[in-house]
């Protein structure tokens, strides 16, 4: 049996409840990769639990409380008496940042806190790990799901800010007050963290300048549009002129940028640097169980260090005739009938039809359609037979399709 | 000073001599932020270096000779003698993985390989670190960025497969023997890389089908357009009825999928899991300078633990008034010499119109203008006599643009 590690819960919110229902459905898999069991050894919320006595009893802890006090103090706490700690607390940090990080390197633990800055995005790690190397340029993000939801419904549908904001509320995207998400607040909280770890110097949030989209009407939309521009709430971070400049505020991308095709309630961020050039980074931004995976991945990494020489723990069979949509591009005679008959072979074999075109060519047609998923060696029999009918003028040509499963 | 790190480095084309100049350049900041300076031991070519000797002199060989042999004798004869390696070596890595991990793990060492795969997109690190909680359901990749080029030109231009690839070859982007990227099997060796990190199972190249684009014409992406979707050359690693599916072949994406955006030469990774829905990263997909950049980051991650409690070894100013392009929206009087004035006020404090729409509202008019970028001062100084003019109708609206850079 795998020794255990013990992990203190600080705060049962949305998040943390997420957290601690997935570190109990991971465990086994952690304990095969790891060799060390995480199991959570308290929580601690407004009404239960305490302190001292689930300190005492843990190897990290998570904090996941949020706001300036009691976080702060509890994470120093448990710094000091030499427990790693993993935060989700972007105000805390934006604030406290080098308070905490002087602790944390005083008494050799690690503070870890992906989970602050966009959702699952992993740009904390990839940040300070992947582009240790590189002389960061600029970034650019989209780091408030909230104001990007609003904002998509509002080029989507026309509506005015309001309404988009009294959608993004019914849908659980907004919360009932949204001031900080709305005024830009929390994306510069956000943007303070990463223009910390990208430039190497010390941000605070009351450093970084920021405007929020009450103030965007649907007409700037429309004319958005015409200009090929798409509207976000954007966070800047910036080397200029041997400075740095960092503010978030309501900014036009033209259509090429990696951040102007980021719709609905997701995250993303582009870092640019001369070796790199620019990567773009995107995920869903907010939410317990994309923030509470993103928490885990950094109890993970502070359990132990990162396996660069993979165990292989399972031995997975391959696959070999997977379920597939298709792009069929048939060229046929132009007569009555050959749409129907095409059809029929593809339904024998369980392929039905998503959409079609049709063109005339003269004497023959070209009949370019999209089938629903199906198991590939059914397509390809059902196409070996269209092959062979008396109407087909050429090979038939496939292409698999991908369609869209989770957005 | 700081103590020295003696990097040994094998190969020496375009990714090897990228990586000693970046090495060079930005040996300076590594040792601020780890304390040890990184410095070449000794270099290999096919005509000079002696590997024993580059061997003894290392704390860490990097390998970035490509294929297979002298490659996988010199990694594993480095690993055997105690040393990290940082590869990059996908063909390698595809077809002797299993080997290379177990040397590693044998002898404690660390082998690191993030430049094999989607260049500077960190995707090893993410799937190895971040994603170590989430049970990896599927992976969709655009590997390879010679293809991406050639299909993005097709559909741009129209061009048949031939000019295009000529086109690719012309730029750069593909080699004078493109077999490896056009078949296939370049991105089937990637999607072996990431298969084997994502499920934690033995993938080997050989399992892992393939086809190319060779045969794609023109008019499939003339129909692509019609039906919405985007033509690419995705590989694909899922789960799928208990076991495991990996593969890459062209496939048409639906305009909202993630991955239907990548055009040109760059690399995407989408990665699914119901814990974090979906995260999607991209960036340029090969290049020297960039795949070097990738194994410098591998370097710096082998040299010292990830200082997860990062130290501000800068003490930036906060500049407050950066360049930036605007849109501005006035309403005005429909008379002439309006749009004149207006340019003139923007004129004197260097503001230069990129584009202007202006539309009839009766007596009014609407003119909604995109400026060139300039400092923010002067363009809000331009705004406030804008505003004062008698013909202005309502507060002017203003709001950055942000162009793309690098692209």
């Amino acid at each position: 049996m795998p020794a255990t590690f013990r992990v203190g819960l600080l705060g049962h919110g949305t998040v943390g409840a997420a957290f601690a229902a997935l570190l109990e459905q991971r465990a086994d898999a952690i304990a095969a990769t790891t060799g060390l069991r995480p199991e959570l050894a308290g929580v601690l919320t407004r009404s239960r639990g305490d302190f001292a006595e689930i300190l005492d009893g843990s190897d990290l802890v998570v904090e996941l409380i949020g706001g300036i006090e009691p976080a702060r103090e509890h994470v120093l706490a448990a710094m000091r008496a030499g427990r790693h700690v993993v935060s989700a607390n972007k105000m805390l940090l934006a604030q406290h940042g080098e308070e905490l990080w002087g602790t944390a390197r005083e008494h050799g633990v690690q503070l870890r806190f992906e989970g602050a800055v966009a959702g699952v995005v992993p740009i904390i790690r990839v940040l300070q790990e992947s582009l240790a190397a590189a002389h960061v340029e600029r970034i650019h993000g989209i780091v408030n799901g909230t104001t990007n939801f609003i904002l998509s419904e509002m080029e989507r549908t026309g509506a005015p800010y309001a309404d988009a904001l009294a959608q993004a509320q019914a849908l659980g995207y907004a919360e009932a007050d949204p001031t900080d998400d709305v005024t830009g607040r929390d994306a510069a909280a956000k943007m303070a963290i990463l223009a910390r770890l990208a430039f190497s110097t010390p941000v605070h949030l009351d450093q970084v300048p920021y405007e929020g989209i009450e103030h965007i009407t649907a007409d700037d939309m429309a004319y958005a549009r015409e200009l090929g521009l798409a509207l976000k709430l954007v966070g800047s971070a910036e080397r200029v002129d041997g400075g740095i400049s960092v503010r978030v505020h309501p900014a036009f991308l033209y259509a090429g940028h990696p951040l102007a095709s980021i719709g609905g309630p997701f995250n993303a961020v582009t870092v640019e640097s001369a070796a790199i050039t620019e990567i773009t980074m995107s995920g869903p931004g907010a939410g317990g169980p994309q923030t509470a995976s993103a928490v885990l991945g950094d109890v993970i990494s502070a359990m132990i260090p990162p396996a660069s020489t993979p165990e292989t723990t399972a031995s997975l069979p391959i696959v070999e005739d997977v379920r597939s949509s298709f792009y069929l591009h048939l060229e046929v005679a132009d007569r009555p009938g050959v749409l129907a008959q095409v059809c029929e072979l593809l339904g024998l074999q369980g392929a039905s039809v998503k959409s079609v075109v049709q063109k005339g060519l003269g004497e023959n047609a070209r009949l370019v359609m999209v089938v629903h998923p199906l198991p590939e060696s059914r397509f390809f029999a059902a196409v070996r037979l269209i092959g062979r009918l008396d109407f087909v003028r050429a090979t038939p040509r496939a292409i698999r399709v991908i369609e869209e499963e989770f957005v």
